[in-house]
């Protein structure tokens, strides 16, 4: 197995993205390749102690940038170590491909360079979300904003698959982000989902509110881009604000400081429970092959939890299984887009 | 000032619904008028001590309950404690009337027993979203799942003039609910709005992604009813998943158990900031006359708070300031709206 990863991607690239790749090495019996620029790359390397058979670097001259247009980034930065890391994901060359870089480049990357599933109408991120002491997914974590029953229909089929290969859950809860648990709650587009999802050939629960959605009733969790990348953003600010506002409130007091050193060790277990760099990474579902998008601000950990993730998903034929399971549901799924379309 | 309230509205109607009435005769000079099953109530007002001059009970024979299909109720249980109530602040028989009860019911009973302001499209729930020791106000809290651009307009105008007059803010930040900063993000609806109130008579911040929500970076939140209530209920159950994981976390050991005892007070100070039953009460904007609702599962405290946030909404001239400026802007409302419709 190679894994292709952007050595240059994400916040803290190449120190992270090299550390976070050694590191991986001791999760899977495979080879890692490395693009980006092989000079810093190299010298990163030499920091640390590994089989470089192992690891392979590929040179690249360009860096798609967070402030580049994502479309146009992916046409014109043809030598850039995302577009050079896709197109070998798309000649074969790697397994899988590991970018923590600009979120819209590697899902437009991800369409042209790679090439969507046939029968699969909007590729979707699907992202873990922490819950208390599992994994649940949410599907799409953001990359349709605008979205028709079939997409939602779609991206319910490849999150429960996700779920049930890599999570290795067995039939995975799929539910509906609503604001209600009748099936006439939400816009019209939920309640064309809902009806469309009680036909599925998945375990559908139901809608699932937001007061439940941190609570892991459920383990798919569907939505539009445009909630769920707010489900997603909103859940990290109010842990993020809450833990803060907790640790401000503990050490306004000498008494709360003490007690603070006392629990220190129970809240670092709590943490790791909730902790996204635990997950790293998320793949971005109905492209023809596993692209996985890691955070803009992983660390080594996160990316050596996304390499892992990944890894996983290669093991096992996570997309030959969306591939398959689209193809025998594709007429289904053309036939419930001609009926929603308004 | 006479204030109505839905004295059998909520899960702890009519003890709690009674006892916050009571607590709230200290916060402010006028009187309370309680609506509902005059036995039951007067069973409960024995119970306290008060001046029987500032409360009036108005016998009431029908309840509308959860199960009840919204506009149905208001239509049919015309002797029910929330018509009824809602029939004398159209009279002007009270100020303002608070209820805890259905609240797809009160969103009816507001339009059809109330009624809207001229130029009013839709209505909205605004709610205070308790940020760290401070208030932002979020609209539309769930009134309204599908919106237009215009919607939303009109829900920042009455958020703006909510957070100004009744939360006392100076020049409010106007923020729309977003996936992104750059005002291209979102989808169609919230692209359009964010053009729209660049131009408008407000202090517009740009968009708020859901990170920075909680952070209480701004003031008003807007957003569909659909995204706004997904934003509401999934804060809140962050924050319950999140204190009760804490909690756990701490009891696990001894050691971490003696810690818990020592940080107690400071948590107690801390929830109290982020504790919704310290503001109590979500008006309906947008009603020609001033509606609120109390979340259904409020106690005494939560009921006494949505009284005294009433009071100020009077005291302010909420609903009249809100007439005011909508004539203003109505007829630059009604063209946005030709130019958005699709």
């Amino acid at each position: 197995m190679k894994i292709g990863f952007d050595a240059m991607g994400g916040d803290h690239a190449p120190v992270e993205t090299v550390k976070g790749a050694i590191e991986s090495l001791d999760d899977f019996e495979g080879d890692i390749v490395l693009y980006g620029d092989e000079q810093k790359i190299v010298s990163e390397l030499a920091k640390y102690k590994f089989n470089t058979d192992r690891i392979e670097v590929v040179h690249t001259t360009e860096i798609i940038t967070n402030d580049d247009k994502p479309v146009k980034a992916i046409k014109t930065k043809s030598d850039s170590s995302m577009v050079v890391g896709l197109k070998a994901l798309r000649k074969g060359d790697i397994d899988a491909f590991v970018s923590a870089g600009n979120t819209g480049a590697l899902l437009a990357g991800g369409l042209f360079k790679v090439g969507r599933i046939k029968g699969i109408n909007r590729p979707a991120l699907c992202t873990i979300y922490p819950t208390m002491g599992k994994a649940s997914v949410l599907v799409d974590a953001g990359a349709n904003a605008e979205c028709k029953p079939r997409n939602l229909i779609e991206f319910a089929y490849m999150g429960s698959i996700y779920a049930e290969r890599v999570l290795k859950l067995t039939k995975p809860r799929v539910a509906l982000a609503n604001i209600g648990a009748e099936e006439t709650k939400g816009t019209q587009l939920y309640i064309e989902t809902h009806a469309l999802l009680k036909e599925a050939d998945l375990n559908f629960v139901g809608n699932v509110e937001g007061r439940d959605i941190p609570a892991g009733k459920v383990d798919v969790i569907v939505a539009d881009g445009f909630t769920g990348n707010i489900i997603l953003k909103l859940t990290e600010g109010v842990a993020g604000t809450l833990i803060d506002g907790i640790k401000n409130a503990i050490v306004s007091s000498t008494k709360g400081k003490i007690g603070g050193v006392l629990i220190k060790k129970n809240l670092s277990v709590f943490k790791k429970q909730i902790d996204y760099t635990e997950y790293g990474g998320a793949p971005l579902l109905g492209v023809n092959g596993l692209v996985v998008k890691a955070h803009g601000s992983s660390n080594a950990k996160a990316f050596r939890n996304a390499i892992k993730y990944a890894k996983i998903g290669v093991e096992t034929e996570l997309v030959d299984e969306i591939k398959m399971k689209i193809a025998k549901l594709a007429p289904v799924i053309e036939i419930e887009d001609d009926n929603s379309a308004s």
